[in-house]
C-alpha cells in the first residue's frame, strides 16, 4: 500500500507534465528532459555560447584542455569559511579561502548528501546514492556485497580515457576492498587513506575511545578489519602501504602530506603534456582532529578543530600557490567544498552552520556546503550566486571543461547537470530546477527556488542541541514548507496551505523525479541497515 | 537571604580584587578602576596616542570638530547585513551597509539591550538601563510615574553645551510625556516619531489588528493615549504635530520622511560652522514592515520586511551620499549599529540573525548586533574586530571625539567606556574586559573574552521556534558555560566544572560590578511589571 506522499508524487507524475506541455515557457515551467537518462536542465543558450567562446579562447591561448582541481574538505559546515559568516566569529580566519571568494564565485546554494560515502559518490558518479548504492557511510573494514565500482562511472574513469592525468590526494571513503579502490576506480593515481580520520583515531585515542583502544581483545578484532595506514597505487597496480600510522601524532599529519603529495603533482604535471583533474580530499575537519606540527593553538580559538581549520585554509592557499608557482593557475578550474555539513554531535570538536541540524540531517545544516568556483580570467572576480548547485553537479562539469560530455554513459540516469556555463559566463545562472535532499533511500525534501518542501524530517530530540535527530517517517499530506529567504534557520513552517501555488510545481518535479526509477532502478549494494 | 549566586558576587567582590592586586599585570587582570564613577577600562596608551594624533592632524586639516553620524536601525539582527552574512542569503542584497564594513571598521562583538527603550537609553546615557530606570520598553502613551530624564544626561546634551548642533531624525521611544521629548533631553532640533512603528500600525492595520481596529471603542481608547503622528520640537519649543498618520500607507513612508529630514540637515549643516550630531533612527526594521513607494516587491524574496531592509539599506547608502557631496565625510565619525537582535516571534515578518534566541532574549541573538566604524581617512579600511563592545560605549565616544571628556558627570555611575582609540587607531584592540548582561533589573550574563556566563537564561518552550521564552531565574551554582568560538549558537553549555580556571575571573567582574550599586543606586520609575 502506498502512503499518501507515494500517490501525490505518482499524481504529480502522471497528470502534471501534461498539463505543462499546454502551457508557454514561464518561470513555473519545468526544464525539458532532452534525454531520458539526463536530469532536466534548463536551457541557456547565451551563457552557453559565452561560457564555450571563454573555453575556446583558452585553449587557442593554452594549446591544451583545461585542468581541474577540487578541494573536498570533510565535514565544514556552510559557515565554517570567513566568507560564509564564519572565520573570525568562530576563532579561525580563513584568508586564503575567502580570498577565492573574493576573487572568484561564491555559491550560496551548493547542496550536498547529508553524509560522507554518499556525497562522495555522488559527487564522482554524478548519481545520487540511492542510484549506486551507496546510500551511507561504509564503516570500519566493510565491504558491501556487491561492489559498487564494478558499474559505476566517475568523472576521473572518463578524463582519464580522454588523455588526463587523474589523481586523487587525501580521503576515499567509498570502498575498502578489492576492485573499489580509487586507482581502480578511474584514478591514475592515489595516495590517501581508504577509510575516515575517526577510523583510524579509534584505535590510538585512549583519552577519546578508552573502551576500546584499553582492551587489548577489542581492539585486536577492530584490526583485523582495517589497519591504520596511508596507502597508495596506481593504475593496473596494486594497494599498496605507503605509511602504516601507529599514533595520533602521526594521524595529525596526515593532511600535511596530502598536500605535499598535491604539491608534488602539480609541479609534475606543469611539465607534462597532459591535462589533470585533481581530486584533493582533506582528512580534516572529521573527527577526531589533532594539530599538525606547529599547528597547536595556532587558531584564536585554540581548539584542535579551529586549529584544522586553520591548517585546512593554509592547504588552500598551498595548492593555489602550487599552480601560481608552476605557470597553471590561469589554466586550471577550481571548487571548493565540503561533502556535507558540519557534525555538531561533537561539541566543540565541531564545525559551524547557522542553519538547523548538521551532518546526518537533512535540515539545511547537513547538506548544504560552501562552494566556491575559482578561475581567475575565466570567473569574474567578486561574483556571489543564488543559483542552485548540486554536488552531483560535478561528475558533468568537469566533462564539459574537457569537451567529452559525449562520453556521458546513456544507460544510466545521471542526477548531475553540466554548470560549466552557469559558473563561467559573467552573469551565468543556474541550469539547475531543483535539488532532491535524500536520507538513505528516503526523498526527504526537495529545494525549488527558495523554498524547501520536507516530506519527512528529522526531528530534534534535545532541548539544546541538535543531537540525537531521528527519522519521522511521512508529514503526510501536510509537508512542512519553509521560505529560505525568510526563514534561512528552517525554524517555523509556513504550512503547506499557504503554499498552494507552488506545492503542485514541486510535486510535479518530485513526480518527474520519481518516474526515473521505472526504467532505472535502485542499486542494491547489501549495506545493512539499522536493525535490517 | 541572599540566593548562591549573589553571595558568590559578593564574595568576588570583596575578596577576589585583593588577591588582584597582588599580582603582577596579566591577561586576567581587570582593568583598574581609575574613577569610582567611571567603568573601567584598559589603559592602551599606544593606541591612544595614535587616536590622538589622528584626530589633531584632522582638526588642524578642518579646523574644527569633528561631526558625529549615528545610524541606528530598529530590530535588524546580526546577520541581516551581507556582512554578517545575511544580504543574498535572505533575499535582501545590502551592498551599501557593507560597503561600510569594506571600507571601514566590522565589529564582530557589539552588545546591545535585549529591548528597544533599554537599549536606546544604555546608548543616550552611557548607563545601564537599571541604572536610568528605563528597563523595557514603554508602552503606548505610557508615562512613568518618575520622570527618568529630570536627571539623566545624554551625549546629545553635553555636545549641545559645548557648540555641536545636535539633531534627533527618526524614532525615540524613551518617554512621550512632558520633560522626556527629545529636545527636552539634550536634541537641538527633532523630527520624528515618539514610539515604535507598531504602537502606530496597531492603529490602521485592520489585517493584523482586527480584534482593535474593528472595535471602534477599543481604538478610541487607544486612541486617548496616543495619536499617530510624525511630532518635532526645537530646543526650548514644545513639541509639535508635524503630520498625522492615518493610514498604512502613509506610515510606509517614514522613514522615506526622515532620511528627507537629515539629509536637508546634513545639507544645513555644511554650511554652518558648528559642528553637528546627528543621530539618525530608522524606524524599520520593526514590525510591521509596510513598503515605502517603490519599494514592494523590491527585494528578491518581496516580503515587506526584506524590501524595509533593502530600503535600510539605501537609506543609508542615502546619508553617506549626502555627507559626500557637502564635503563632510572626511570629518565625520558614521557608526552603524541596531538596538537589539531581530525579533523572531514576527516569522516572516522578521529579521535574521544565526545565533540562538532573539530580542527579548539574553542569548546572543537578543543582545549582540551588528557594528560598523566608518570614517574615511581616519579607520583603516578593511578592519575586522572582535573587541567586546557595548552600546553604552556610544556614550563616551563621541564627548572623547569632541575632546570634552571632563563633562562627563560624576555624580552617577557611566557603564560606557571612551573607545575612540579601539575604533581609530589601525591596530586598535577594546579597551572594555567585559559585558554585562541584563533583562530589566537582572544581571543574566556576562560575556568576558570569549566566554558567555548566564547566571540566568531564557528557556525555549517552543520545539521549533524561539517563541514564547520565559526567565528561568537562578541557574545556582551551576551557571550555563559557552565558548562562543567553538559555540556561537549556545547550544551546548560546557558545564561550569569545564570552566573552573575562568569561572573566579568572572565572578571577580560581576562582583565589581555589582558593588557599584552600593554608591550609585538602582533608579526606579515606576514601570508597571507583568504581574507586580
Amino acid at each position: 500500500m502506498k502512503n499518501p506522499i507515494t500517490l501525490l508524487l505518482l499524481a504529480g507524475a502522471i497528470t502534471l507534465p501534461l498539463l505543462s506541455q499546454e502551457k508557454a515557457p514561464n518561470a513555473f515551467s519545468m526544464p525539458p528532459q532532452d534525454k531520458p537518462y539526463l536530469e532536466p536542465a534548463f536551457p541557456r543558450p547565451e551563457q552557453e555560447k559565452a561560457a564555450a567562446e571563454k573555453l575556446a579562447a583558452l585553449e587557442k591561448k593554452t594549446g591544451r584542455k583545461p585542468n581541474v582541481l577540487i578541494i573536498l574538505v570533510d565535514d565544514m559546515g556552510w559557515g565554517d569559511p570567513g566568507c560564509f559568516g564564519g572565520g573570525p566569529l568562530i576563532g579561525a580566519p580563513t584568508p586564503n579561502i575567502d580570498k577565492l571568494a573574493t576573487e572568484g564565485l561564491k555559491l550560496i546554494n551548493v547542496y550536498s548528501q547529508p553524509t560522507c560515502t554518499p556525497s562522495r559518490a555522488a559527487l564522482m558518479t554524478g548519481r545520487i546514492p540511492t542510484r549506486s548504492g551507496l546510500t551511507r557511510p561504509t564503516l570500519s573494514g566493510e565491504k558491501p556485497k556487491v561492489n559498487p565500482w564494478a558499474d559505476e562511472v566517475t568523472t576521473a574513469k572518463l578524463l582519464s580515457e580522454a588523455g588526463y592525468r587523474t589523481c586523487l590526494s587525501g580521503k576515499w571513503h567509498l570502498g575498502e576492498g578489492e576492485g573499489s579502490y580509487p586507482h581502480q576506480c578511474g584514478y591514475d593515481e592515489y595516495y590517501g587513506i581508504l577509510s575516515v580520520i575517526s577510523d583510524l583515531s579509534q584505535q590510538f585515542d585512549k583519552r577519546l575511545y578508552p573502551d576500546l583502544v584499553l582492551r587489548p581483545e577489542r581492539l585486536a578484532a577492530l584490526q583485523e578489519l582495517s589497519e591504520p595506514a596511508i596507502t597508495k597505487g596506481v593504475k593496473g597496480g596494486k594497494l599498496e602501504i605507503a605509511e602504516k600510522l601507529t599514533s595520533s601524532e602521526e594521524l595529525g599529519q596526515i593532511d600535511q602530506k596530502f598536500i605535499a603529495y598535491s604539491e608534488e603533482f602539480i609541479r609534475r604535471m606543469a611539465k607534462e603534456e597532459k591535462p589533470f583533474y585533481l581530486y584533493h580530499s582533506l582528512g580534516r575537519l572529521h573527527n577526531d582532529s589533532y594539530p599538525a606540527k606547529g599547528y597547536e593553538g595556532k587558531s584564536p580559538a585554540g581548539f584542535p578543530q579551529r586549529d584544522a581549520l586553520v591548517e585546512t585554509d593554509d592547504i588552500v592557499g598551498r595548492l593555489i600557490a602550487a599552480l601560481k608557482e608552476t605557470g597553471q593557475l590561469e589554466n586550471t578550474f577550481v571548487f571548493f567544498t565540503s561533502d556535507n555539513g558540519g557534525n555538531e554531535d561533537l561539541m566543540p570538536d565541531s564545525s559551524y552552520q547557522p542553519f538547523r541540524g548538521g551532518k546526518g540531517s537533512t535540515w539545511e545544516g547537513g547538506v548544504r556546503v560552501p562552494g566556491i568556483a575559482y578561475w581567475p580570467g575565466m570567473i569574474a572576480p567578486g561574483r556571489v550566486s543564488e543559483g542552485l548547485f548540486d554536488l552531483c553537479d560535478m561528475f558533468n562539469t568537469p566533462l564539459a571543461l574537457a569537451g567529452i560530455t559525449e562520453k556521458i554513459p546513456s544507460e544510466r540516469y545521471i542526477d548531475g547537470i553540466d554548470q560549466s556555463s552557469f559558473l563561467l559566463a559573467d552573469d551565468g545562472k543556474s541550469k539547475r530546477d531543483a535539488v532532491f535532499v535524500y536520507a538513505e533511500n528516503d526523498l526527504m525534501a526537495v529545494r525549488w527556488m527558495e523554498y524547501k518542501v520536507h516530506f519527512k524530517v528529522f526531528i530534534n530530540q534535545a532541548a539544546h542541541r541538535n543531537l540525537d535527530e531521528s527519522i519521522v517517517t511521512n508529514l503526510g499530506m501536510a509537508p512542512w514548507v519553509y521560505n529560505l529567504y525568510m526563514d534561512p534557520k528552517e525554524q517555523s513552517s509556513q504550512g503547506h496551505s499557504r503554499f498552494e501555488w507552488g506545492l503542485p510545481q514541486v510535486l510535479q518535479r518530485a513526480g518527474r523525479h520519481g518516474a526515473t526509477f521505472a526504467n532505472y532502478p535502485r542499486k542494491d549494494i547489501g549495506l545493512k541497515k539499522p536493525g535490517g
